[in-house]
Formats: structure tokens, sequence, C-alpha cells
């Protein structure tokens, strides 16, 4: 897929490995911020890389925490090997909700009000058809045109099934979703409004509070996505009154590729939302066995089939690393992450012709932070090879994912590095 | 709960780990059995269950596979740890398929019509849903009353959002769901029936193939749920054309506690079927990020989220197992297990006022046995403690879940004699 190979100039031929000419060694360095850094000792407390020399790509996977295999291996042993089939009683039949109540305190959640189920895509499908059904009088579903495919792809899904139309907010390429264009788009048929809290494109970090009281005025329902805030933005869902939130638990909680999603909902609604998906395991009575569904009163009317024991055992792993560094602490160190990555790329990047696509108020902003280029795709593939890794996004996307627990101030700059090598062809 | 320690008869008292008097050591035995069992070696590939002495409960969780620490210790290390999000593209990406493929040569699938994916439950909301909007012109929607309950929660679920009716096939508790008991209930109204290939409750096998005769001649659809059959008794979905099925891979397949289910789709008829839960992974192209919902021309587009990659392990490590032993094989030693359990059932708990819930005839069942009495519930309360595993379903019924490949015949002896002496409140 690349074709520059010919192009590079000739002071990059002689030998691979040393500090390119043009980037002094000592410019902008990390050392220092790693030695300030209050949560640098946490970088160790993740399963070595092998050979990886940046992982910039926490927002798509977060890495497994060092734990993980003596936890899972006494969960084979113990709770499923020998317990077997009694660990349902024993410890399991509550993760669903313990474990979303551990999610919750991130959230700014009151206990009884998250649930751990499904994928996210699942559980969107569920909090948007159970927001829409207690909106019977109203038709439309309004989102913003910078969502994640699968956001889109549910709302269109449910619009179709339900013959219910679909607005879109057309989001601003400098502020993101706004309560203003939120406002401008909401009316007396809207039903429900569904925005992330992070733009997976962008890293723009919306005003759910704001949001949610635009919303509330038009008398509709508020659908947050937290799939790239949970675990790394401080969030207040309770405060801000958002209604729903549905997010994953693979990127900044480090569960593992395909790990089960989480479901918020406002407990003062939860008597309105009547679960789309009957289930026994969300059933009032679980081993009734009895004829008709009656729903769980609580949160757990959400869950429809056998909770994801496995699949929920990595996330409680990270959940206790965030408990011991603190949200707030977490918080700080991804802002000078995402600050410092910046400045790296103004330094090296944007003399090349790179474009930042990322709010520079860090107040504005999520985890990761997004240069574009139209080699991205190319320089990606290079780079992944080469033990950096940040992931890109259609169509000129580079995605600098900063996971602020497993991440130190020196592979931001030797990613950040290996991209103007990169666009340079120059060698790593 | 139990209540009824003070009418055990004095030879009971005198010692509690001797044989009870009134079975001799020699009756029934099970070391010849165990001796010609040519997958006798099989139970030793398993871990270890500590002081469990016989675990009869393989049809609700079956065993984790003794190199399944190896493999997540590696899938941490490796897969995950090191290759990092460059696994989705290196190997995760075809998880969904590929495993299900392997699933289908179970079920006597051809490649590309079965895939791994959420759970059981969810996986039923969207084969009937599917199935149900490919007969847009019918209102009726046909099941068993003795149906596992998320079954019946999530047929009267669709049932309520779509205006259909559910009708019922009424069991016979000798027979069983025949084709002739569809068929009286079938009609040109009926737009789906769905049928578990094995019972939950009694162990009777149904005659799909019939059955999707019948629902064809009434110009229905099929839906079948394999989860007490997938693994343990030989299943030709093609040739039976069936439309649809769905079944889990926690009993039989051995994936761990909540570990995703699968959904089989016929092939000519999978352009028919909408996806009813839109998703990017099920999505034509899953990275194009594009505007517009297009699906997947093959069974994928029944993929929503991004896939359990941790919960399909546990499961390919058995599917590993099943496929050196043969499933021939391990239909015959379920034959053999469920057939001894039934002469002990005879001989040791009829005379005690047990009532056997399931078919003799070996074609007929499945590989569990049903027992029935009125104190079973504090019979297997008691049993769990000491070590006896088997399990309870309301009202009465005590289920003894035999999984070929872990479960010897000494195990079933023990089981069958701790269930007459906690009848007798006998010392263990």
């Amino acid at each position: 897929m690349t074709d520059s190979t010919s192009t590079a100039p000739d002071e990059h031929r002689d030998g691979g490995h040393r500090e390119h000419r043009d980037v002094d060694p000592g410019d902008l360095p990390a050392g220092p911020l790693d030695a300030a850094d209050p949560l640098a000792s946490f970088v160790g407390r993740f399963l070595p890389m092998g050979d990886v020399v940046a992982y910039l790509d926490g927002n798509s996977l977060g890495r497994p925490v060092a734990d993980l295999p003596e936890r899972l291996d006494a969960f084979l042993r113990h709770d499923w090997g020998t317990r077997l089939i009694r660990s349902w009683d024993e410890r399991w039949m509550d993760l669903p909700t313990s474990v979303g109540d551990r999610i919750g305190r991130l959230l700014g959640a009151a206990p009884g009000q998250t649930v751990v189920a499904d994928s996210t895509t699942v559980l969107l499908y569920k909090a948007i058809r159970a927001a829409l059904d207690a909106r019977p009088d109203r038709t439309e579903l309004v989102l913003d045109d910078d969502q994640f495919p699968t956001d889109r792809f549910v709302v269109e899904g449910i619009a179709a099934e339900r013959g219910a139309t679909v607005r879109w907010i057309r989001v601003d390429a400098d502020a993101g979703v706004t309560p203003e264009l939120v406002a401008d788009v909401v009316g007396p048929a809207t039903a429900v409004v569904l925005v992330n809290h992070v733009s997976y494109r962008s890293g723009h970090l919306a005003d759910l509070e704001g949001i949610a009281r635009v919303v509330h005025d038009a008398g509709a329902l508020l659908v947050a996505d937290l799939c790239h805030s949970v675990g790394v933005v401080p969030t207040e869902l309770d405060a801000w009154r958002v209604d729903l939130a549905v997010g994953c638990t693979y990127k900044y909680l480090n569960g593992g590729p395909g790990a089960p999603a989480f479901l918020y909902a406002r407990a003062d609604l939860l008597g309105e939302l009547a679960p789309p998906v009957q289930g026994w395991m969300g059933a009032a009575d679980v081993f009734a066995m009895a004829d008709g569904y009656e729903p769980a009163a609580g949160v757990r009317r959400f869950v429809s089939g056998t909770p994801p024991v496995v699949g929920m055992l990595p996330v409680q792993a990270m959940l206790d690393l965030l408990d011991e560094a603190g949200l707030d602490a977490v918080r700080a160190k991804s802002v000078a992450l995402t600050g410092y990555a910046l400045d790296l790329v103004d330094a090296w990047l944007v003399p090349l012709g790179v474009v930042v696509g990322t709010p520079r108020d860090p107040a504005a902003r999520g985890s990761h932070v997004t240069v574009r280029h139209g080699r991205m795709r190319e320089v990606v593939e290079r780079l992944w090879r080469e033990g950096v890794v940040p992931d890109f996004r259609n169509p000129d996307g580079l995605r600098i994912g900063l996971s602020p627990l497993s991440t130190s101030f020196a592979e931001v700059r030797a990613g950040v590095l290996a991209v103007r090598r990169a666009l340079l062809d120059a060698p790593a």
C-alpha cells in the first residue's frame, strides 16, 4: 500500500535505529513528565507488551491488568472447576448489578441503576427502544451526524421497525455537539436524543448536563453513549439528570476484546421503562420457571440472558486499579497526556501538513487526540509493523488514544516521533 | 429447610461414611462399564473437581477443559497483551463465523450458516423477530407449553411488541412435542413455530425433521432451541430443513458461565432475513464508518456488537475434545449413561416413591434424566453440601445431567445412591 519509499532522502539510508536528525533528542523531553507523574507506577501493573514501543490505542482496546493470569486461573480452578454450578448461587448471580454498581461509581450514579450485560450495540438497542416506548405519542429519534456507526445503525433500525423519523444534529467541527445544536433540532415530536459523551472521531467532550436540560425542556429523553469517556472522564449522570446511558468496558475499563457493556437507567424513570428483550435473567423471580413475564423491579430488568461471567472478570481487575488511583487523578493525567501529545504534534507533525482534529481546551476533550493527513492509512500500517500502535479511522484520521494508568509520557513522545518519521519515510 | 432428620432410622446413626446397608456394594456396579468405555480417558481431560464426588449438572454448566489455564494465559500474554489491537485483524475478527462453523459441524450445518454472539435469549429474540418479519402477512407465534422460561418470555414480548398472537402446543407428558401435536396448532396464520430439541424438564427429544415438515406444510418457519442437544445429540439441521436454530455453549459445549450463544440460519433463507438489531459488526463493510446500514451477505448479519472474544475461548477447547472423540461416540456414551442412570433409579429410587419423567426409549431422550419427588428441593440442597451436584427444577424435579466426555459411570452410581440416602435421611 505504500508507494513512496523511493522519495526518502539520503540521510535516512545510513542506518535504521538512531535518533532522526531533525529532532533533537532533548526536544520536548518526556523524562521530567514521567518523573513527576504521581500515577507512574501504575504503568507497570499491566502485562508486558513484548516488542511494542508505544501503545496508543487504549481507547480501542485497553491492556490486560498484570494480575489477570492469576485471577483467571483461580476462577477456572476454583469458582468454575470445583464449585461448578453452585457458584451461580454463591457468587455469580449478582455480578451484573454488583459490577454495574462499581462502574456506576465512576459515572456519578447511585447504586441500583447500572447493569452489565450484552454488547454496546444490543444495550443501545434496548435503551433506545425502552425510551421510545416510554414516549408513545412521539415519533422522532434525534442523533448527531458524528456518531459511531453502530449508534446510527441501531437508531435507523429502530426507526424503520417502529415507523419513527430520524432527525440529525449537524455537529460543529470546532465545538462538537452543543446544547444549542441539540435545541435547534428537538421539538414536541422528539422522543429520544442520542449523543456521544466523547466523539470517537474528534475527541470532543459534550456538555451532557446542558444537553439533558435542552432535551427535557422538549419533553424528550436523553440516551448518552459513554464508550469513550467511562473510566477516564468523571461523569455525574445522576446530577446531570441523564435518562439512560450505555458504554463499553473494553476501552478505558480494560475488559478485553468483546467484553460486555453496561447500561445506566435513572432510578426514577426505571418504572416507566419496559425491557425490550424479555429474558429469564431479567425477570422478577429468575427461578420461578412460572408462566408470564414480570420484570425485575430494578435495573436488572435490562438483563435478558445468562450473565457473561467469564467476560466480566477482566474489567473487575481494572476497576480495582481505578479505585486505587482515583478517577480525578486519572483525569488529571489524561489532560496532561493529551496536552503533551498536542505539543508534540504541533512541533513535529503540523509542519508536515498534519491537521489537529481535537479541541485544544482540555475541558472540551476526552482522552484521545486525532490528527489528520491524507497518508495516515499507510502510516498506521507501517507503525503497527514497527511496534508503535495508534489506530486509524476513515478517511484520514490517526487517533492517539491515551489510557492514563497504562501509558507513559515517553510512549507518547516515541509514538508522535514515529508518526513524523513515517510521514518523512525515514527509518524508525 | 430440611425438617425430618429426627425420622432417620437407627441404623444410620452409627457412623457416617460406610456403604449404606440396604444397597449392596456389588449392586449394579459401575466398574465394568467404565472399564469398557472407549471414551473413559476423556474424563481426565477436565480440571479437577476438588471434593466433588459426582457432578451431574453438565447440562447446566459443563466443566472447564484441563488445558484452559494454559490457553487463557497464552491469550492474555500474547494475543491480547502484546499483539493488542492488532489481534482484531490477525485472529479475532472471524471468530464469530469460524467458531460458528465448528459448532455447525456438530449440527449437520454446512459452513456459512452458524454464528456465535450474544446470549441465547438475545439470539432467540433476533431469530424469532427475523422469522416473523419474513412472514409479514401472518400473525401467530406458536410454541409449546413446556418451553424454558426465557423462550416463552421472548415470544410473549415479541407478540406484545408486534401485535401477534401466541398459540400454545399442549405437550404430551409421555411423548413430548410431536409433529402431530404441532400440526394440530399451526395454520394459515402461523408465522413462526418455536420448539426445543430436547426438553429442559423431561429430556424428551423432539423429531425436528417431522416438525419442520409440518411447519413448512403450513407455510410457517421453524426456530429450534438446541440448548439441551448441541454437543451431545447428533443433529442434521440442513437435511431436516430447519429454518433457524439457537443454542447456548455453556452446557455440553463447556463454554463457561454465561458463554456466548450461537445462531443457525438456513443458507437459502438468509437473504429474506433482516437482522433485527443492526450493528456495525453485522454490516457488509465493518470499517467503512460510512452512512447507511447494509447487512453482511452471510449469517454474520446476525452479529450486532463487538464479538465476545474472551467468552469464546473456553468453547474452542471443548470443540477440540469433541472433534477428537467424535459426536457419534459421544452420543453412544450418552445413551449408555442415561440408560444406566435409569437402571439405578428403578432399583434404588422408584421404590421410595420417585417418579421417572424421562422417556425409556433412548431414541426419544437427550442426555439428562429427570426424577421427581416432593422432597427434591431439600434433597438437592443436601447433596450440594455433600459434593454430589445434580440440579433442581421447580416444582419437584431433580435432573441428572450426563455430559459424556466428563462423566464416569461411577459418578452416576454415586450420585443416584446419594439421592437414595438423602431421601432416607441416611448418612452419605
